[in-house]
């Protein structure tokens, strides 16, 4: 656990976590899996179990559209349980709402949530409602997984073929307009709405050797992954295919280097996976018969390490250090930028 | 759901699901039970899942003990499964806390979640964690019932006999010495800590008609028992029986009538039940073989009321004007004891 201490966001949850016993029934260990998971005594079912709190991106302003709050709500948890391959069950929420809220505004909050669970197949199983000025809007999900379908972060090996469910970048992008002050419109025009790949997770449990969503960045999921599995990444496509369109017309109009749409620590919700050369073929046809068309972005290797390497950037990434950062300047976006902008030298220079 | 929705909170929460479609799975209606019950599909599991978080009692000082906010995270959830009869599995913690937060505070408080979730058997499967100035804790609770054990708010019945799994009035006088300014430190000396009435659930499941824990104060529980079951209450112990000693004490130190003691709205954290007459002797024969000692305090019928008859009090009181009063004072506890008063004084009257 030494190298995944360096990591501060780890450190800590290892930190609030030591003091309590784990359940024997629990199949992950701390860090293993993007949602935890319980063997149901007496049965062949494992319950994938999560939750997640928005508080952060509601009081700093990020997410502003009750609308986008609600479906966010939902997304984190259900992203979750996607990447530990979780048939949905439903969800409880923790609504800490304001109490003079807007009767509209809670009504748009509502449907937020409605329309995600019917996007996911969750139901709303119950929750609570408490009042305060600091909004901020949780749930725990539960899902099903039959017994022999673990799917976790731990099982990348050597050689694999890494994989995205889709585009990135857009999380960040999001975040960078947000965070910018006069780009708020620019970021109301994004449309942001993440979509979290249930059914992809259901797919992968029978063909990836290791999964994670990208909920803190792209570059947190690789170097965690890296961390976990003692392995390295090498990403070996054209920025066109890495990044979502938007995000490369938003990088060209800041004047932005484009990679540093992977350093996240606001994600896009995609999931980051590896599949063995051997269940490739299988795997690629059982994608398109769910109309879903993942993008190779690379392979696995033994050096633990993230390297890109394409027609802009040839380089080591120090995805420990990016991964520190947004904790280091203390979550100050403006800051953060500069620094990323920094490192972005460093690596240029080398 | 006339009558139910007469409450101000009932309404509040039927207007909040009222957009959402319910599982096929879910055994409980809305307000019908403390936590959720989902019958597992393909198993003869039911799971009993329930959120709680502390927003208001931590925000407006009332629980100041890192310690003290540790335990009741855990025991708001698992009182919510023990009121159901489930058998504990585990928790997630959802953790908002200061981003300058005391290591050594941060310690008392994981060690109040610690030794809570020994005391039911509870493990910390996992959580999230976020910061905020406005601190507040929650979690999301998981237990187990097997099919046919299923113990609800529903099925009280005309001749039942009424009981309470402890004295009450706890919570009551705790919150009344917290939100009175010069009382404060009396308030820390009642070391407060409730228990949550796990194993007496698991016993309950077999022989009560309905159950509900004293989560909000001990009448918006009878209250809600008699709307959903559209029976009545007749409380006929004396007050010493009815009531904690301690509760007894402060009543008596500071002017005023026992019975408002029952008026939460915070609670005590103990089961309120009916138990069949041709059940009872059974049911006392095993309650003993756990060394518990539930108290009957009176009995049901079917005029929906609730009466209290003893040495010092014969009155209907009125549970709904009662429950919904903290609200029409917008939460101010002074206020709050003064309408009490009033309504005090309407009861001698009549």
């Amino acid at each position: 656990m030494h190298k995944l201490n360096e990591i501060i966001e780890n450190s800590f949850i290892s930190k609030l976590a030591e003091m309590f016993p784990r359940s024997r029934h629990q199949c992950n260990l701390l860090h293993e899996s993007d949602a935890e998971l319980i063997h149901l005594p007496g049965t062949d079912i494992i319950l994938a179990v999560k939750t997640d709190s928005i508080v952060e991106e509601i009081q700093s302003g990020l997410y502003s559209d009750p609308y986008l709050i609600g479906w966010m709500t939902v997304t984190v948890n259900a992203s979750d349980l996607a990447a530990v391959g979780a048939e949905p069950l439903g969800l409880l929420l923790n609504e800490t709402l304001p109490p003079d809220i807007d009767r509209d505004y809670l009504k748009k909050l509502q449907e937020g949530i409605r329309d995600a669970c019917e996007q996911y197949g969750f139901y709303v199983l119950g929750g609570d409602t408490n009042f305060s000025n600091a909004m901020q809007m949780g749930a725990a999900a539960i899902g099903i997984i039959p017994s022999g379908k673990l799917m976790t972060r731990m099982g990348g090996r050597c050689d694999d073929l890494l994989f995205a469910s889709g585009p990135l970048g857009l999380g960040s992008a999001f975040a960078l307009l947000g965070y910018l002050g006069d780009s708020k419109a620019n970021k109301d025009s994004m449309n942001y709405k993440p979509v979290a790949r249930i059914k992809e997770g259901l797919l992968l449990r029978e063909y990836a050797s290791c999964c994670m969503d990208t909920s803190d960045g792209a570059l947190a999921t690789l170097d965690q992954l890296m961390r976990l599995n003692n392995i390295g990444f090498e990403i070996n496509v054209p920025m066109e295919d890495l990044l979502d369109p938007a995000v490369l017309k938003i990088a060209g109009r800041y004047n932005l280097p484009p990679w540093i749409f992977l350093a996240g620590p606001h994600g896009e919700f995609e999931l980051i996976f590896s599949i063995p050369p051997v269940k490739l073929d299988e795997f690629l046809l059982e994608a398109g018969r769910i109309s879903w068309t993942p993008i190779q972005i690379g392979r696995v290797d033994g050096k633990p390490e993230v390297r890109i390497i394409n027609e802009r950037v040839k380089a080591i990434l120090p995805t420990g250090k990016i991964r520190n950062l947004f904790d280091e300047v203390n979550q100050d976006a403006e800051q953060y930028l500069k620094n990323l902008l920094m490192i972005d030298k460093e690596i240029a220079a080398n």
